[in-house]
């Protein structure tokens, strides 16, 4: 195989995002098909990205015989079936998180996975940041020494539309999900226990709807390593993802991206543009190296940097910290995987 | 009154530094008498520092009538009745935090200091840091809107030798006050509950000593912020101080201290000097500030801005604090106090 | 016109670089055509990019009747013929800069585009760098009030091969060229008198060849700004790229690029990642930003925003910079130009 | 000697400051005597800092034969004198800079502190600053290999009252001087020839009283290293002193000092206060530290670091620079000195 061909379903935001770096970017895919069940979106990803094929039906893709691999950005709640799907039709795949938030769903899924032999990558994206990668990479090369705590700040330009807080599956799935997976990434331990401390600070209709938008979230690992994230659904001055990791023998922490390098003095302040706005514009890097690694490891037969197992986990973790929050205690990962 | 007669009891490293800082940053104050159980340390004192008097007893200031405050930086253990003897004598007081570890220690001594009228100000210096205090008037006006999270980073460069470990009360009591005090400070609302994720990572001694050494703290304020401090009794990089306050219109974050400003690039990397070192040099602004506050509040009959409510409170975390690691689960401070 | 069909002439490093962004980045380019004299980087850069024709004469190109625009990479010493060869026949252009060390046939040139009514822009891309042009963009707005003082560093990581150096123009029209393009632009006025200082430090071959690899230029504008660039050949911390405006009501300043935004610290300092290497990492976001305005000038029949009068007066300053060194005086642009 | 008597010359806003530092900062040093050709102004700083003797007239300081030492700082039309009789009086020296604008003067004063045997030292404080020494001792130690290009920002906040820039020997002379010296100290070697391009921008008075208010310098050293300097008499943002030094191995480079580190995000902007003002503030350290070297130097017999060659060279360099800008070419010093 020189080229991998590629099938793309759904076709939202994020699938015209890997769509078009599957287009343009990585010389190496093929991308030969694109459906959503709105046809129209199919349509005009295909025109836009040069895409032979649109379809309203994602069966399309799995039954062409010449596709490779499957690249699954359809709503959450169809993922697990479609990969199973894709792992019956003997594709690869690459699937958005989560797979879904039901732990036993999401084990029928990686089984099929299993049974199948076909590998399955997940998109946790921000693995893949300069500046996370490099925090990770440092901790592996024993830059601090032996880890002893980590902290992650992570909050959002604004909160999602109502609706969508209300079948999100809660802040700490939808949104601190990502989150738990860096910290993991990060110490490169597993999470054993989480105590969250958490409220609705930002949107009274967020409460309403039975989430929270606000939390402070403390992490135990297998490694004696303390981890500590902070969470806000709204930060005015922007999207904020930073992350710190102290040791034994140092320091290491990964500020904001900014748009620009310039600062300004004038006669009130110093003072600099806003960091990038949202993940979009702020995880680009990361978006386009996470679906060449994935194509690569498709192309040279490697197991994926993100496997199902990975997916799973921040599920957990998300679990248990929602049990946590409810019941005001610490709760152990073992209380629920 | 012009000045204020000032009698200074021990002659340790605070004590002296306190000395310095009456002999010759501060104009409005005159300081009459030294006093240290080391009566050598007391003369070493006085002649350093220009001081008429110097003693091994403490009663010779007590019992001088031209004396009109008092700066105990005796040892901890000697502090609540040193504040009994001043109060009872009439005279003003400064007293190095903490007053004491019991409660109803604190209580009988702020009560004698009630009694008999005096003005008494704790020594909780980081207040008058020109960062933190930054940080707090900027809250205070708003420029963050409704505080949501707060976060403290406190670093010591190195844990203290372990025969202090074995009295000092305990992290919470000894190196978190400091940080139970700020929290306060920044927030502008009292702490309600504590949980505490610690362990020791630093040095197997201090957990053979019944201590800890790292710990994350997470805190509930009356006025809903969530408040997280993260410790280390060892940070090779250095004295690390930093705090921040999130809220609803920004962001606000106070960085450390350095010696320069100077960048240096070679063929390797772009680096600059460690931060300050300790305490003695990162916050010796605000102990000079902290004690020109106190002779203001003296000439100028005002109560002082770290009252003896803000000695007590700080003691009553630190227990709910060291409660919470022991019995695995958040603490509230109505438990305690 | 919906897309611009365009030929490439020259599949050197730059040529590639554009060939990648015309046949991946801009929907509206539709690269057709691309010619070396050595064909088989014509045909590597087709199989790299997908690109219909390869050939190695760019008649191939000059003759398509289907070719809208034409994209020179060539070598210099071809700029100017290929201009006018593309004028003749119609067609847009684009030139990588500098058309000419000779005024007079940069001037030809420049006449036989203005005959042939077709678009030129050259190649100052760091026009269209983030940094850079939030400066021009602030000091536009009034952000500094008068501009008084400009200042420009730029080094390389390190010296071009001697070979090159002996062709090349000198260090002001190979390297300070970009410099004085970036002048103009910041300061939106014409420089009117050049200053130089220089010596060779980095290396005694290039004086050997005639040149100097160091140098401060010192330029007065007609509106009074003063302007200071400081060139070395080699920075060994890697590319620094950096500018300030300064005016009556404040200063802005870009600073470079860095590859992440962590930080370490260590026992013995904090430091950081060393900046981007060279200009195919740190410019290439303005290399595609340059391209996708040349399209969109094309499509929109637009004035380009970097004309060939933007292209000439770099050369006139580079030769009065190299009177200044040679006659050890200030050289005003009236006696060259 | 255990400590050194000292006599201060002149109370006004210097004056005041080293009069602190001398009471209250060091203790080696004993104030005992201040003079003030307004009497007024001696008794005032005499009742500030415990000073014993107030008078009108300097000669009772010269005729004290306690009185070990002179710090002076009248009038700069007073220094040569007050040199000349603190030498024939056989006292050590401190004198403000400049000693004299007229070189000829400036030798004459010298050459009587030389037949005393005296020590003199120049209040180039900035030398003492954390930063700048630690630019000067990082390229001591070699850390930018062979210096090549250094530059110096000086913007001052504001110009003085025009009354003063009549009489204070032009920019060079009065702000440019401290720029330098700092450009020797910070080099290691001398200047030869300084070539100006300078305007008036700031205010048409300064033009009308025959000066310029913005300039750029560029410097060539005996050791090849080029200098640029930057100066302007107003930036609105507070006071500018930064410096670089670039080399073959590496760069170092100093920053402004702020008042804090906070930092603020808020929906427009990420912003930080403005640097500290003015040199009051700016250098309060490096004034303490230049006074304890004096004082140290006359306790322990030493050469002070700021002899009065380095106060006579940079009134060279002054007088080379107008002489530049009046005539509009490079001059070098060999002209002037």
């Amino acid at each position: 195989m020189r080229t991998v061909n590629v099938g793309l379903i759904g076709a939202g935001r994020i699938g015209k995002l890997h769509a078009e770096h599957l287009a343009f970017r990585i010389p190496q895919a093929n991308l030969v098909t694109v459906t959503d069940i709105y046809v129209e979106a199919a349509q005009k990803c295909a025109a836009d990205f040069n895409i032979p094929n649109a379809s309203h039906d994602h069966r399309v893709v799995m039954d062409d015989p010449n596709i490779d691999a499957v690249v699954i950005c359809s709503s959450t709640n169809t993922h697990a079936q479609m990969i199973e799907e894709a792992a019956a039709a003997g594709k690869h795949i690459f699937c958005e998180k989560p797979i879904d938030f039901d732990l036993a769903r999401i084990d029928k899924a990686l089984q099929s996975v299993d049974d199948a032999g076909v590998k399955l990558m997940v998109g946790f994206n921000r693995r893949f940041d300069p500046n996370f990668k490099r925090v990770r990479d440092l901790v592996a090369e024993g830059a601090v020494g032996t880890p002893h705590i980590l902290k992650i700040t992570s909050r959002d330009p604004g909160p999602p539309p109502i609706e969508y807080v209300k079948v999100s599956g809660g802040i700490f799935l939808d949104m601190t999900i990502h989150d738990f997976d860096m910290a993991r990434y990060l110490v490169g331990s597993e999470v054993e226990e989480v105590y969250v401390a958490g409220g609705v600070m930002v949107d009274p209709a967020i409460g309403a709807a039975g989430d929270i938008d606000t939390a402070v979230i403390t992490l135990r690992f297998a490694n004696d390593v303390i981890g500590v994230i902070d969470n806000s659904r709204k930060a005015v001055y922007g999207y904020d993802q930073r992350a710190e990791v102290f040791g034994s023998a140092g320091v290491v922490s990964a500020d904001n991206n900014y748009p620009n390098t310039v600062t300004i003095g004038d006669a009130q302040r110093i003072h600099r543009d806003l960091p990038l706005n949202f993940f979009m514009e702020r995880y680009t890097e990361s978006y386009i190296a996470e679906m060449r690694e994935f194509i690569a490891c498709v192309l040279e037969d490697r197991v994926p940097p993100v496997t199902g197992v990975d997916a799973r986990i921040p599920v957990v973790i998300g679990t248990a910290a929602r049990q946590s929050y409810e019941q005001h205690r610490p709760v152990k990962l073992s209380e629920v995987a």
